[in-house]
């Protein structure tokens, strides 16, 4: 199964922690050998790091582990291949610039038949069903609001709508930003935890590995880090139910905005 | 003044010793100050590296110049900001997906009023009239192709004529790729040197290093390179006059198309 990592924070962080926990994961044979790849936003900016190898061999992989990279918002994906073959053009997170914004998705699951929805705007560059799926979620976001300005009030609802579309065609774990909020949808695994202060101590589940967060923030710092399944054994993760929708900003878990239609479909 | 760099190869060359010599430019107060940035195209896949701040404290030009990720195509970038604050978001080469293909943009010079010109798809995420101009190329192709598939015939007659429009603007050195050809556009400077076999030894202009491209080739290989000035000081290299286009397609420059206007502008 393909893991998903998230963060989103209110203080530029960095993923050196988990990212650890995460390498260890991805597959039988060896460590995610279907490629991995993480996007960093830095402000409007989003720099992504992609590789079709397993990061054993990855020396890209070496970088982002070994040089703290600090940002407010990532999306790493870890792929174990379903559908497409293994390029680095079927290799999560995608980017497509909608309304002069970088937004990102990383997919865990299948989807059947989704090729079959037509798309307009947004196409895909490979050919994994994750990709189309993305490219239609972007294509219904700009039909519904056509003009060019970025559309005022919260896009989340319509995004919710169209996660749960999605999800009725198969199995939609989804993290998707818009380089200011973590849009996350749970299809069967998804958990997330906010750190803040008072800041303690935390073991990955993964790897032999503690880190003491009291000594790396500051008290203000609010931290949520979302994944498939929780990375440390000692701190209170909250499980996603099937069919659920989180919105996190600057760290901060959104209350749900009032659901309103999409005035296009 | 920025550089630019771009590698069209008929097979996957690593660009280390070209790229040694342009990480020697771009500034008076120190290499690069301004960011610098470069993307790989690996079949239809594209892997861009961006670093905003000056090449000798970056990490990641330590991995691309150490680390011979080989491509056929390549396209870097080398700022002196004129427009647009320091930050990763306005750190070329610019990417957009159109018609299923990733197009990356590198700019090297200024357009005066290039942001009065109105966008339809594609939006400026920074705001350097580099990546404006950029934008509203990509918008008039789409505009003269408004069907969902790949234009069939060349588009190159139609880049051209872009290219030329956006030149009367001011200065705009220009190379541009669509995952297939490199596009490059001379308003004052940009030189190219295709080499092919017999192979022999070449020396860069900024730095003390020779490479012996008989040692590193097969007879077929065939490899162009352009540059904003030639790298190297014993090659025939040839300066592009003002005004000129230029297309390279697996390291060949290929005969100019016959123009033709576009049907929508």
């Amino acid at each position: 199964m393909c893991e998903l990592f998230g963060m989103s924070a209110n203080v530029p962080t960095d993923v050196c922690f988990s990212f650890a926990g995460l390498m260890r994961r991805g597959g039988d044979t060896g460590p995610h050998r279907d490629g991995w790849g993480i996007a960093f936003y830095e402000d409007n900016g989003c720099r992504t790091f992609h590789d079709p190898r397993a990061s054993a061999e990855s020396e890209i992989a070496r970088l982002v582990r070994g040089h703290a990279i600090h940002s407010e918002l990532v999306i790493c994906h870890i792929r174990k291949a379903t559908h497409g073959r293994v390029c680095l053009e079927n290799t999560h997170p995608f980017t497509r610039e909608l309304w002069g914004r970088q937004w990102t998705f990383a997919h865990n699951g299948k989807l059947r038949g989704i090729k079959k929805r037509q798309l307009t705007t947004f196409r895909p560059v490979g050919t994994t069903d994750s990709e189309h799926a993305f490219c239609w979620l972007l294509d219904q976001l700009r039909l519904a609001h056509p003009g060019q300005a970025v559309p005022s009030g919260s896009l989340e609802p319509q995004i919710r709508e169209l996660a749960a579309d999605l999800g009725t065609l198969g199995i939609f774990n989804m993290l998707l930003s818009d380089a200011r909020h973590l849009f996350c949808h749970c299809s069967t695994n998804l958990a997330w935890l906010t750190r803040r202060a008072p800041f303690g101590a935390a073991t990955l589940v993964d790897e032999d590995l503690t880190a003491d967060f009291a000594r790396e923030t500051s008290p203000t710092d609010v931290v949520t880090v979302v994944a498939t399944k929780p990375l440390t054994r000692d701190e209170p993760w909250t499980t996603m139910a099937p069919g659920t929708f989180r919105t996190f900003r600057r760290g901060e878990l959104l209350p749900p905005a009032r659901n309103r239609p999409l005035s296009a479909r």
